[in-house]
């Protein structure tokens, strides 16, 4: 076997989700199993830590063994043995970043939203074509186990026609300090980029370009339900950025959709996201790691009696689809998928464009917000 | 005891609903448990069947104990020993039904939707105050046991401030000749007065009036999704009525409404109808006969970690309502009310106006549609 | 990080629970975690062990990695770096020993009783604020995880008007050589202190005064009921002290309260405290770890009928309070509640005036025991 | 077999408590089964309803074949054929309906409380040893399988010396509609008798007296917990009575029971009455139709260890009493045991005189409440 090094520069793991996601379930864990291994060649992802404080980066780098850190991105970016730049800034510092990178002739690889408008991030995918460069942006949800599984399903072709699509993401976060522990109270500031339709409208669309067929137009409203909230330092602050979401979504062929997001609630469901899609064939219900499926022949035939208790109970007559294999990280098998693009040019669809299809799609979400009617999805330009 | 007479003319109750919920599980059953006993005071519904087939209120009169049959309306409401005229014809028929039985000064009760417009149905209203009629609607979804306990729930103020109400309706009704058996063909046809628009939304309307909170405005699509069903003779035609809807409500007090109905949707929940309700103190989920509250010290603390099994079982942490007494059917249940209101005078919220409102809801939701943007909801002239 | 250093005078760990709860689980724990992290600063407790055996005190340090050991309490209390003075021993040898290290203008925090009455726990506050002291008194079970969940549950209303409380300790301790596993001798000993009116009321006057609502008056009986036992060397002695002791108590605000505290009962409870609120507006059960609550929508509606077994579990419809992050120790939470408290003047509510209502509360049950009445709770002088 | 016919005179078993328990469960009942075999001697209760509605009292009589009912007392009394009088009149009404009857030479049988005053029910006991009237009082709880089950555990002396005893009693009782379903209205009126101290006090004392051992002196408290509630015909009226009274007893034999009952508690615990006795040879538990017990060989010896969740259930260890036969309800038990004491002078101990220590006891308890001490418990005179 030969070993193929590639040098990564990651820039903004020493944020919880880069941490966690992107060093220590992906590359760190590619690393502990020997890298990645394709055909007769094994994939060695090498980084260096790119970030602001040297003791938390060198910190991080003891921890996952990595040898180089730096605070000095401009030098990474000049130095020619690290093919690929990654990105897990905040969204405000991304769009510099993955500039420089790619005039540096790096591959480049982020974090969504990939801009902060779409304009921005469709000139961030126009650099990097004219640059030759590889590009990607993560969008991890599309590799969650139950949604892979429901992949399978959809593409087999078993539920026929879809008629409805129905997303339900969300649960409580505490107004209190619990709530700090949850999640980074930046979310729920308008200045700080938070707000529930910027982070998550991104992923509902590469669930419908990706999944569940494409949008044609939509309707949504926003709220934000709790007015204070509970810093990560005990202090209480005004809750500025919209913490629940809901849409309506035509779907081109057809099909409608309803989207539900929110902080606010407390979900009686099987999971924090549960997508629901019912076809003419059948029906299926995925979560983060689940799928199951109710097949037409297996579709219970009710009537509407309200007068003694349901003789049926809707939730029997599900059949789970099994696990096949072992089902690794969705954040590391998405680097595996882009690694290999950049290594051998294998295919690899949630690039850059795919990325500014995100963002347009919160931006489309709070236009309709705020002249409260439908609007379409167009083509990008 | 006293025995206080009253009788009614019941017009329509050949067909199903008529015959199953308004005359076997409400006046034939009041009847057989020796009438609405109300202090001293028996009242004994004593009705007359009206209809066009005499074969068939006859086998209808005889199965349930009932003395009188008609085929002739008009002298039915010449009659002066019958005070209470019940339509439960279809749409079309019951507008000029109840416009006779007012003139001819009989109080009235009748089936949703009232009339084809709103306008007509608040024309039905002022000819009844004006005749100082007794007047009402059948508003049934009220009176479930579920949603009564949800009812009780919310009143009691353990919600605090309701943020979120999600109502989710509908099963599969098949295209094929199961389908009939489920429900009438006409549900389907555009020009008998089908939908599940005009059928839900006065529904919804009186949800939101008398138990979720009053409706500000809201989005609605809807689309009929399965292009042809079977009928009752067993003979495929062509749906054009919708028989999917979806609406986005904005409520007076902020919170947000989703509304799903669908008869293309095979239900993965606890039953045909589930209405959640979050609020700042604890949420709430309603079905037909149970309601099942969280309060928020029982509120899990969620964190997103997809990696693993959710360790926390969204459905556990909440603990039923239990049942108060013995829950009579809901028909029945506003039957008892109608009737004590006409005997008592005693207060009767769901009146014809009242009734104006759900076809005016029907009516938005239809504008909204066409319009593609969201409509405010106005007072009734 | 600055680390600020907390020189600690430990006099009183070689017993049971000095060594277990204040040396083991609070000050050994924190320093094997690094000290406690308070924004950018690090307290560092630097404990000294003083007793009367130096071989225990050297053994109990070696255990726990603490530098410095001695025989001779006025030296360390003359020496300034030592800043804070704790004292876990007998409590006849408590008064003398705070009273020293106030004098020696050291910050005090001790077990509890305080003292041997209200008068010299009293005089001990008075001392500390006079020399502008930082003091405090160990009141652990206030902050065990399912009292700490109950005082949320409390604090957020939930349980409306609280209409009564009761409280349930106890368990069997053995009066055979079993017993002086579970407890030492000098507990069961009149004239070395012992008695679980003299151990127990203190717990119970901050329970009241922090958690369940202020106490008005009480009523208190006691027992000896189990007259012999047998102690650590296996001998059997007299038992002197009481083993049993029941009160009824009346809230400032118009709930009543009981208290059962028994060494001479087999509990059938959830665990060796329980403690049960009920309210107007639900109720709530807590045990040492658990609180369960029964919002009034899930009470259900019980009638007699002794004929038939109980078609209702009354345990059921109860829900579960669930953890909120990570439970320290009750004693280590507290101690680092103080700690912040001498460092940074954070506010501490549970100083030496405190602990002297506790006292008080005992002395009040014994003179309700001797008068055979109703005794008022009457503000400290 | 010979027949011996007992004409029995039933005054006041219109009310819901006469009607279920002593004419449907007991007498009805009796007489379905053919009467109460007695060696040879089959007794064959006859009974004649009294009242003051005929219409009621003759569908009584149709409902469970009663042959005769009268609304004339007196030549009911004046019928040598009625040996026996019962009377389940309201308290007010049934002193002189008692009285009455002894001075008719008849053998009385009625309901708790005896008469509205000790020293009325004692004159009431004095007049019918006088007249050699065989006398008894119901004391149904006695009877009750689990604590029958309690009475064979005590009786056997496997619990060696009695410590302590906590006897619970309450359930939520609705303040709105539904708690009139529950009980009557009266109970909460002080002016018509109402209150849980003279309802329970009078259980509660030949509780003492018959299976926990007798009580030497009483405190007491009780309060009126909820301010209003609705009666039978929806109308909310103030309550005045007490629905909480909370009491602490010193047994003659040392022993410490406590006694709580509550109409506005949500109950944590097996059943709607539980009795628990802890011995020096076990322990046990009984509610209203099971009895469980530890022997002191299985009592786990426990250590407060609250760092970690308790690794003892506490409820695990205990042993069910079973059942021994069937168990007859308890108001038909001690109706046979009453009828054969008439019958065959086969001894009876729960007489009239003992009834009066009901009294009694519940005059203590008012009495300790309004002095705010310890009340003994003297002799009857």
């Amino acid at each position: 076997m030969s070993t193929l090094r590639l040098g990564i520069i990651m820039n903004g793991v020493t944020g919880r989700m880069g941490r966690n996601q992107h060093l220590a379930r992906s590359i760190a864990a590619i690393r502990a199993d020997g890298g990645i291994v394709a055909g007769s060649v094994v994939i060695w992802p090498d980084p260096v830590l790119v970030g602001r404080d040297i003791g938390r980066l060198q910190r991080l780098a003891d921890e996952f063994g990595i040898e180089r850190v730096s605070t000095d991105l401009d030098s990474c970016l000049g130095d020619d043995s690290y093919q690929v730049y990654f990105d897990a800034q905040t969204t405000l510092r991304r769009e510099p970043g993955v500039m420089a990178a790619i005039a540096a002739h790096k591959d480049v690889y982020c974090e969504k939203p990939v801009a902060t408008s779409s304009a921005a991030a469709l000139e961030l995918s126009r650099l990097a074509v004219e640059a030759g460069a590889h590009n990607g942006v993560v969008q991890d949800k599309l590799f969650l186990p139950g949604l892979r599984k429901l992949g399978d399903v959809l593409g087999s072709g078993q539920l026929g026609r879809v008629l409805s699509v129905g997303v339900e993401f969300g649960y409580w976060v505490f107004d209190d300090a619990a709530g700090a522990g949850q999640r980074p109270s930046w979310n729920y500031r308008a200045d700080e980029g938070g707000g529930i339709v910027l982070d998550m409208f991104c992923h509902f669309r590469y669930l419908f370009d990706h999944l569940l067929g494409a949008a044609r137009s939509l309707v949504c409203t926003k709220a934000r339900l709790l007015p204070s909230r509970v810093d990560e330092r005990g202090q209480r602050y005004d809750a500025t950025a919209d913490d629940a979401a809901y849409a309506l979504v035509e779907l081109v062929d057809g099909a409608i959709a309803t989207l539900h997001a929110s902080w606010c609630v407390r979900p009686y469901r099987d999971d924090l996201l549960v997508i629901k899609v019912d076809g003419t064939g059948g029906s299926a219900v995925a979560d983060l790691r689940r799928c199951r499926v109710q097949p037409s022949a297996a579709t219970p035939c009710f009537t509407w009696n309200p007068d003694v208790p349901q003789d049926i109970d809707p939730r029997q007559g599900w059949v789970e689809v099994p696990d096949r294999g072992h089902y690794t990280n969705a954040f590391r098998y998405q680097w595996e998928l882009f690694l290999r693009h950049v290594a051998f040019d294998e295919p690899f669809q949630w690039d850059l464009r795919d990325g500014a299809r995100g963002v347009q799609f919160a931006e489309l979400a709070l236009q309709s917000f705020s002249e409260r009617r439908w609007v379409e999805v167009p083509d990008l330009p």
